[in-house]
C-alpha cells in the first residue's frame, strides 16, 4: 500500500507536499492569482493542491459555464470539517457554477453498513438541512441520491466495462477478500463525477470536484475513464482541488467517531464550552511565561479554528496572531474569544435549521 | 477452467450425465412421477436435471403458491432453442406459478456490447412479442428490465457485500483483466433470482429457475447467497431445472450466430424449406439401403425437432420413430412432414405476431 491512498481508511495524510509530489497534484497557490475574490480557504492554502484547475479559473474569469460536482456520504453527524466543503460550494455558487450534489447513500451502505433507509434519513435531517442552513441554495443545485440515479443504473455499468480488476487492485489495494460491491463501487463514484457531462445535464463541460486528498484515487480513475470514453461521450477529464483536513481539539484529525475532539454543527453551546476549555493550545506553562515569550499559534487548535472557520478576514486573523505571539493575549482570553465566535455561529445555525424545518423531497432532481 | 462452467462462452456441454455428477445436479426423472401432467420436455428427459425441485413438485401438487423466475437476454433473433423456455413457462403458468420474467438488458450491455436502447428494442420487438405469440400470458407475469429494477439499484449492492473476489474467481474464472462490470454482474443476476422473495413481491417462497446447464454457476451462487442472507431476508434457496440445448440442423448447438443451422421464429417459410433440405439426418446412402436397414433417428436432426418441438404427443412420436427404423419412411418423406409441421407453426406464429402488433410498455412492472 506504499504508493496508495485509501479513500476508506479515514486516515489523514502526514505530509501534504510529499503527497502532491508523489501523485502529481499541483500547488493551488500557483493558480491563486488567476481567481477573482479568492476565499479564505484558497488564500490560506487550506486548499493546497489541484489538478487541471486552470481551465476552471479561466471559465470563472470569462463568465463561462462550468460545473462543480461533490458528494456527501450520510454517516453520523456533520462537524466543522464537513463545513469546509459547503463553504467551497457556496463560493462556487456565487461564481457562476452549476452545482451537482450527490448523496452517496450506496457508499454509506457498502462501506459503512448503513441501510439505504437510514442513510436517507441522515442525509435529509443532518446533511441537507445543514447545507441549506449554512447558506447553500439547494434549490439551485442538482441534488440526487446514488441509489435513485441514472448514473448508477446505467452509466456505471457502461464505464465499468473498460476498467479491470488489476487496475482497481493497483489503485485501491483490493485483494481476493474484497467484496463484489466494494470492487464495483468506484465505478459508481466515477459515474457520479462524470454524470454532469451527460447530454441530459450539461453536456461535456469543465467540471471541478473539490475533495480531500483521501478521495484522489477516485479522481485519478475518473480522469482515466473520461479519456477512455472521450469518443463516446465527449467527456472533459474532471479537474479537482484538494483541501486539508482540519485537526480536532486534541490535535488529531477531526472525526465524527471521536466526539470530544470535534465541534458538531448541532452541538449544544454548553458542551462546546467544555470542549474548548480542554483544547490543545500553543500556550506556555504559566501566564508569566506566556506574557514573556508569547504563544505558538502554529501548534494551537484554537488558532486553527480561527484560520479554518472563525476569522475569515485576513487582517483580523493577523491581529490575533500577533496578540498571541507577543504575549499580549493569554490562552484563557483567546478561548473566550473563540467560544464567543462559535457560540454566535452555532446559535445562528440552530435558528436557521429551525426556520428551514423539513427539507422537502422536491429539491431532488434525477 | 476444468471444474468450471462458463455462462458466457456459449458452448454446449459434451456430456450431461458427467456434469450432473460433477456439480451435484439430480436426475429430473426421479421427480417426474411426483408431477401432475408432465410436459413432453419433462417426459422425454429434455429437462434432465434439477436441484431441490421436490419442494416445487409438492407445492404444485398441493395447489400452494410458488414462483418461477427466468431471464431473457435480448441479443439477436429467437430460434427454436429459445422456444423451449417459453414452453416451460407456459406449463408453469398453467400449474399455479407466479411468473417473474427479467429482461437482462444489463447482461446484454455488459457481455454482448449492445447499448441499453438497442437491448430494449430487441426485447420488445423480438423476445416479448414472440413470448406472447407463443402463448405465454405476459399480462399475468411480472416483466421488468434489469436496468430499471429495484433489484439492480439496491439488492445487488446489498448482496454483493457478502460475496468476494476469490469466490467469483473460483466460480467464473475471473482474472485481473476481467472488467469491473463483468465482476459485479453475477450480483445482478443473483438479485434477479432472489427478487421474487422480497417482501414487496411474494415474500420468502420456493422459487424454481428453469435454465440451461450453462447458467448453473449463477444458481449455485444464488443458493449460497440466499443462505448468507437468510436471517435478513428469509430467503428460501432457489430450486432449478436444467434443460438440454437443442442441436441445430448441422448437428452443432443451435445458435443465433449460425443462421444456417437454426430455425428462427420469424424465418420466412421458403428459407426453412431449404434449411430442412440440407439437414443432417440418420438416413442411409441410398433409398434401397434405407428401405432394407431403416434409418437412425438418434442421429437425425429432423427427428430431434420432432422430439423437442414438433410432435409433443408420445404415441405419435413413437409411430414416426418406428416408421423410420423399419425403413417404411424415407428421409425425403420425413423432411416433407417436418416442413409441413414447421410451416404450420411458423405461419400461425406470424399471424399471432401480427395480431399482437406492438407490445405495450404497460406490461412492465417494477
Amino acid at each position: 500500500m506504499a504508493e496508495q491512498i485509501d479513500p476508506w481508511s479515514g486516515e489523514a495524510p502526514e505530509d501534504y507536499s510529499q503527497l502532491s509530489e508523489k501523485f502529481g497534484i499541483e500547488p493551488f497557490e500557483e493558480v491563486l492569482d488567476k481567481l477573482p475574490d479568492p476565499s479564505h480557504q484558497m488564500r490560506r492554502n487550506l486548499i493546497f493542491g489541484h489538478r487541471d484547475f486552470e481551465k476552471i479559473a479561466e471559465r470563472i474569469n470569462k463568465g463561462q459555464d462550468y460545473a462543480v460536482m461533490t458528494g456527501l456520504m450520510p454517516s453520523g453527524k456533520m462537524h466543522l470539517g464537513h463545513k469546509m466543503v459547503v463553504d467551497q460550494l457556496k463560493w462556487y455558487q456565487n461564481h457562476g457554477a452549476s452545482l451537482y450534489l450527490c448523496v452517496a447513500d450506496l457508499e454509506s451502505h457498502i462501506t459503512r453498513d448503513f441501510s439505504l433507509e437510514e442513510a436517507r434519513e441522515i442525509a435529509f435531517e443532518e446533511y441537507l438541512k445543514n447545507y441549506q442552513a449554512l447558506g447553500l441554495d439547494l434549490e439551485k443545485c442538482h441534488v440526487y441520491f446514488q441509489s435513485e440515479s441514472e448514473s448508477v443504473k446505467r452509466l456505471a455499468y457502461t464505464l465499468g466495462k473498460k476498467v479491470n480488476f488489476s487496475e482497481l487492485r493497483a489503485i485501491y489495494g483490493y485483494e481476493g477478500d474484497t467484496s463484489a460491491s466494494r470492487i464495483f463501487y468506484p465505478m459508481i463514484d466515477v459515474s457520479d463525477i462524470l454524470r454532469p457531462q451527460l447530454e441530459e445535464y450539461e453536456g461535456p463541460i469543465p467540471t471541478v470536484v473539490p475533495v480531500g486528498i483521501d478521495q484522489d484515487p477516485h479522481l485519478r480513475l475518473s480522469r482515466d475513464v473520461a479519456n477512455r470514453f472521450e469518443s463516446e461521450f465527449g467527456f472533459v477529464p474532471p479537474s479537482s482541488t484538494y483541501g486539508r483536513l482540519i485537526q480536532g481539539l486534541d490535535g488529531e484529525k477531526m472525526s465524527s467517531s471521536n466526539p470530544d475532539n470535534a465541534i458538531f454543527l448541532t452541538d449544544p453551546v454548553d458542551e462546546v464550552k467544555s470542549k474548548i476549555d480542554d483544547a490543545v493550545t500553543g500556550g506556555r506553562h504559566t501566564i508569566e511565561e506566556q506574557r514573556e515569550k508569547g504563544g505558538k499559534p502554529e501548534e494551537c487548535m484554537i488558532y486553527n479554528f480561527y484560520v479554518y472557520h472563525l476569522i475569515p478576514d485576513d487582517e483580523e486573523l493577523l491581529e490575533v496572531k500577533e496578540a498571541c505571539e507577543s504575549g499580549e493575549m493569554t490562552c484563557g482570553e483567546c478561548k473566550g474569544k473563540a467560544f464567543d465566535l462559535l457560540k454566535n455561529f452555532l446559535e445562528e445555525h440552530k435558528e436557521k435549521r429551525e426556520e428551514i424545518g423539513e427539507i422537502d423531497e422536491s429539491i431532488l432532481s434525477n
